[in-house]
């Protein structure tokens, strides 16, 4: 992987030349990771890697971050302290470097932003994110084995709640726990998400778990993801609690289920990406479900969890071999339940190969 | 804890008034939860809370996002569906609403930010969490119970951690993954950080957790936090593996706890922030250790772990009662071992208080 990094900063520099951005500033964020194999969050003290087209690469990094990035890396290191302006000093070095187009990437803060803009009036500045997604969104033979492996333990956790946990009389929050629990055990970074939505909270596709208790009948939206060495996983099943109480949600998770398998058996290299949600969104619509599917097909995942390609209406882009998305429609009820059921999918020569080995026949459990 | 969100939305369109910002666009982010009582996390989808000085002041939230935010607040929902652009939503009303200058959250995203310059070119943009922050800094009674208690929370997993876990022949992951455990079962929303750093690793202020064991005679950096109920607590304590190997880790120590103390001491409504940082760091010189004390001696905590008031040279803003701060001096020697001792102080109308319990002197633990 360490040979890999410092390739990826040489088709970085080359992209720059050709999208005529003359510098980038790349703070924490996926790219970041991307381009320096380390991980770091944003705060209110700047770090960021700053990549010229041509000439010295350097991380501007806290002094009290420093000793974090002190490996061998292929670029140096500028440090400041607290009480510096590290905006004055990024500017002063654009403004020496003569650069009139600069990049930043997507999850640059405001708060840096805004005054470098006013440090540097006469520039031009851009996304540099669409050039990093660029080259992200295929990924390489290790990337891949990452994300196999990040998927392989969130299925195994999944297998082992499954086999042994209720979620009848529990709290959505006591279930989500657990389910933390067994994701850390199987050797996960950390947990990004872990949403426990029962009965009618499973109306609200990105419901935060809460001290409702789940009750006999209820479905139960779970959502669970995180990375493996910075990898990610991505999960969603709707098992049911003790048995199931309302029929038409057995209706409607045939239905789902139908979609999402229409979805996979299309995906293939040159497929569109609105062409494979719109298919999804077709077969929902046949059962009279399309209103209910609040949200886009699927995303891209990688060392972000949503990252492109996404698979929404209007994106025209054409899968790749290489490309890893998530498969997941749902549908939503307002006021009574909801279903999500979500595989993730490695594009390949030949088509696509399923990553998630969750079943996906609709589970009670206790 | 209602009212007192409806009085912020009140007072926060008083101050974009006196500061000529005709509205604001406030993202997932500290000032987010403060202005709506929401949490919420960044991501490809947009999701702001609109504010115009007059007018009405709407949340513009992706649908799936949407049933979250539907019990009653004081301002209304507009939605955009997976598929649309709504940065061109947002600009067309800003310019509907005829408005000259745009205050953008902190941690508002270059994805946005960009975009919605290119298409206002004509508008000025600046930073409104300046005006958020000076709301945010005086803490209303009811935000410093939720700090009180987010404290004593860590307070009570420190010393449950102290009664009965060792750290010799530990991983610095193992006992992070114990202390995390402790910290959730104490009722914390989440553990937002946990630095576990020993031997030649506390030398890194904000070291991550690795698999190295801790041998015998380690300082061992322990800084751990999270939220209650949005509101944070911060403790750093540095205890030692075993028995101590190195005398002159003792006379660190007790310069530092000296530093730590004398700060306290001078912290009062009108003191400068400055000022408070110089005496820390003068104690330190005194012990010849100015040189290994790498970092700010505190930051104000509350809905964010670090937000204004910074106690750091060049800031000569002055303490007021309500803040609440963090007073943590350490010192960093390259190769050898570092230490940080932190306590979370609030001040009062006549001087401060304390309000982490965890004792001072220095531990051995097995």
């Amino acid at each position: 992987m360490h040979d890999e990094i410092a390739q990826r900063l040489t088709r970085f520099r080359h992209a720059l030349v050709s999208s005529g951005i003359d510098a980038a500033i790349v703070g924490p964020s996926a790219d970041f990771r991307y381009l320096t194999g380390h991980p770091a969050a944003s705060s209110e003290r700047l770090l960021a890697l700053v990549v010229p087209q041509a000439g010295e690469t350097f991380l501007l990094v806290p002094e009290l971050e420093s000793t974090r990035f002190s490996e061998t890396l292929p670029f140096s290191l500028r440090t400041w302290k607290d009480g510096e302006d590290p905006i004055r000093l990024l500017a002063a070095h654009l403004e020496r470097l003569g650069v009139g187009t600069i990049g930043v990437n997507d999850e640059f803060w405001a708060a840096f932003l805004l005054p470098l803009q006013a440090a540097l009036p006469t520039r031009n500045f851009t996304r540099v994110s669409l050039i990093l997604q660029a080259l992200r969104r295929i990924k390489s033979a290790a990337e891949i084995a990452l994300v196999r492996e990040a998927v392989a333990r969130v299925d195994a956790a999944w297998q082992r709640f499954c086999a042994s946990e209720h979620l009848t009389g529990r709290t959505e929050r006591q279930v989500a726990r657990r389910l933390t629990e067994l994701l850390l055990e199987e050797g996960l970074d950390h947990v990004a998400f872990c949403i426990v939505a029962s009965g009618p909270h499973a109306a609200s596709p990105h419901h935060e778990p809460t001290d409702r208790i789940i009750q006999a009948g209820d479905p139960v939206v779970i959502d669970v993801g995180g990375p493996y060495h910075g990898y990610f996983a991505d999960l969603t099943r709707t098992p049911v609690a003790g048995s199931l109480a309302d029929p038409d949600f057995a209706t409607a998770y045939e239905a789902v289920l139908e979609a999402q398998q229409a979805a996979f058996a299309a995906m293939r290299p040159g497929a569109s990406c609105e062409e494979i949600d719109r298919i999804a969104r077709d077969v929902l619509a046949t059962h009279g479900l399309a209103e209910a599917f609040l949200h886009r097909l699927g995303h891209g995942l990688g060392l972000s969890v949503h990252e492109p390609p996404y698979l929404v209406q209007g994106n025209p882009e054409r899968l790749e071999p290489g490309m890893i998305v998530t498969d997941e429609p749902g549908v939503y009820l307002r006021g009574r339940w909801g279903l999500r059921i979500e595989d993730v999918v490695l594009i390949t020569a030949e088509g696509a190969e399923r990553l998630t080995r969750a079943p996906h026949e609709l589970l009670a459990l206790p």
